[in-house]
């Protein structure tokens, strides 16, 4: 059960800490802050319009050149052109908490009135009556409750349904914009610069594969099949002459940690030539893609702007959040390694697409 | 473990079942039936050159006249072109035994001398003896035995040099000709026309997928990314400051039967709109991809050509070989669903590609 306490102890910590962040913002209607204000520079032949001029721009452009530019040494087939993204706080925001557990906390809510025993049995008593503390006394067997609660018993194409309408109307409590317009705009850029130039993108992420997939080709322009994250067992059955794939509340797969390189292996069965992650979480996808031969691109977004995104990082002295925790031991491999650390502050011109 | 049984079934039926066939075919020498005799077709404008007319043909090109031509009811956009294959028996010969199977014998023959105590211990002392009888004496439990000591012990990238490098040698022994060169022609010529028409090509197979995934690109046209198979956990761990992923003796997922809608919705997470299989195995990828809206497509290879292949399905009172069964069940099943059955002997003509 080693993976269990993996992949519970950030959604864990997340809950606990988001008691107070996720409170405040509410209590205090904390608005978008302005990024509009940035003039980006949108020249359509200038690649990465809002990455400023610096290091992390430069070597992702020096990177594609050396592997895309025919005769180079290090000149890679389109074919093994593979570039893996972590999701959660690398290509959209992961606090006040993860995406996925605001989708659990709603559909709690959204289901109690079918489960009228919820009232009274905890953790979905607190869920319920807001009571956010009382969620995280309940501790990790609590959490994996309302995950299951909420995640299993129907049919993937329910499930997909149900995640489809939340992402219609659900709203960042910070930004108060849907959670599918607060993909960073410049990893949008640089997910559509590297496609221009041959690579397929992948998402490897430690969320629910099937929680992402309904947003991630409009969200990201990545397609389903590029999609690899944690699941639950699904059981095929046929109800009523139709075949279903019911999603069963027993974990299969934890894509987190040591578990992205054996879903990268098991998914595509190529090594990755660029993985940009954001935590501890990503640390072996990119140990595992820097070992291959050849050029390689591994990059960190470090959230160091606590005006237009948040700040946190116990590297340089931020709030350790526990919750995409990008540790002193991260950052100290990083430069070890020469992984490079995208700073949202200084590396990006905006960090959201303009308000609509 | 429910799944274990359905797995070693078949791989366990065709190691008894083919002591009789393949000590038949190497005491003879049976060579190569002349299938170069058949004059295909070869004008670069006709589809499909080596398929004769007929319905099968016929339903194939109509089929994807429908879900292409732009303005149809059944249009369906490129990116929703999913059409998954089995291999085994639908794109190569699955006898004599499955290929899989074929490597697994090898290799024992050839780890023997780092394991002495194989000489005395069953099953391996009758591999080794070649007694295939007393290798099926040792039951499913021997048959795992052989199969986790050949393709489990080692790191991803040295199974994937061991089945690279056999590839290279291992021949079939009715056809004496290299695996790698007994792709079914007709169908080589389906998955190009497929892919021609905006189709995204995939292999769904009980088998390996870590031993298929080293010829599918040079064989079929198919990247490792499109090929969905049965596989062990792996494990990640640095070794000697090398990060690796170690093939454990543990079984990760059996992509068989109820295993492929299982495995496609992993991993694909679309529906296939065309499923090609030619055995019980594949009943539910073939189920579940005409239980979609919208125009589909869902054909088995049936064999009966004995001359140019093998024939085998008590369906049409032929053979029950056990290993890529073919039963009267699915026979009834295909005429009542409408999927089409591809006959090898009328639909075909011919089998491989030209002798080399």
């Amino acid at each position: 059960m080693k993976h269990k306490r993996t992949v519970l102890a950030p959604w864990w910590d997340l809950i606990s800490l988001s008691v107070v962040a996720l409170t405040g913002l509410l209590a205090t209607g904390v608005l978008l802050a302005d990024d509009a204000a940035a003039t980006p520079d949108m020249g359509l032949d200038t690649p990465l319009p809002s990455w400023n001029e610096g290091p992390a721009k430069q070597a992702i452009t020096a990177f594609v050149e050396q592997v895309t530019t025919p005769g180079s040494a290090d000149f890679v087939l389109p074919a093994d052109r593979i570039a893996t993204f972590d999701n959660d706080g690398t290509l959209w925001p992961s606090h006040p908490m993860y995406t996925q557990v605001a989708f659990a906390l709603d559909r709690v809510k959204a289901l109690a009135p079918q489960h009228p025993g919820w009232k009274t049995t905890e953790p979905f008593k607190s869920v319920l009556t807001g009571d956010m503390s009382g969620v995280a006394a309940s501790g990790e067997k609590g959490l994996l409750e309302l995950v299951m609660a909420t995640h299993t018993g129907m049919s993937t194409a329910e499930f997909e349904k149900t995640v489809t309408d939340w992402f219609k109307t659900a709203k960042h409590p910070k930004f108060n914009r849907l959670y599918t317009e607060l993909a960073y705009q410049p990893m949008l850029e640089l997910l559509d610069y590297l496609r221009e130039y041959g690579f397929t993108t992948y998402i490897v992420s430690g969320g629910g594969v099937e929680f992402m997939r309904p947003m991630t080709m409009a969200v990201y322009g990545i397609p389903s099949q590029q999609v690899i994250g944690s699941s639950v067992k699904t059981q095929y059955q046929v109800v009523n002459g139709k075949p279903e794939l019911m999603r069963k509340p027993t974990i299969n797969f934890i894509d987190d940690k040591q578990g992205k390189p054996v879903g990268i292996n098991q998914f595509i069965g190529k090594r990755p030539i660029a993985a940009f992650g954001n935590s501890d979480g990503d640390r072996e996808m990119l140990e595992w893609t820097g070992a291959g031969s050849g050029a390689r691109l591994m990059m960190l977004v470090f959230h160091d702007d606590a005006q237009r995104e948040y700040a946190y990082g116990p590297a340089e002295g931020l709030p350790d959040t526990k919750f995409g925790t990008f540790s002193q031991a991260l950052m100290d491999e990083a430069k070890d390694k020469g992984w490079f650390i995208i700073r949202m502050k200084d590396d990006w011109k905006r960090i959201f697409a303009q308000s609509q």
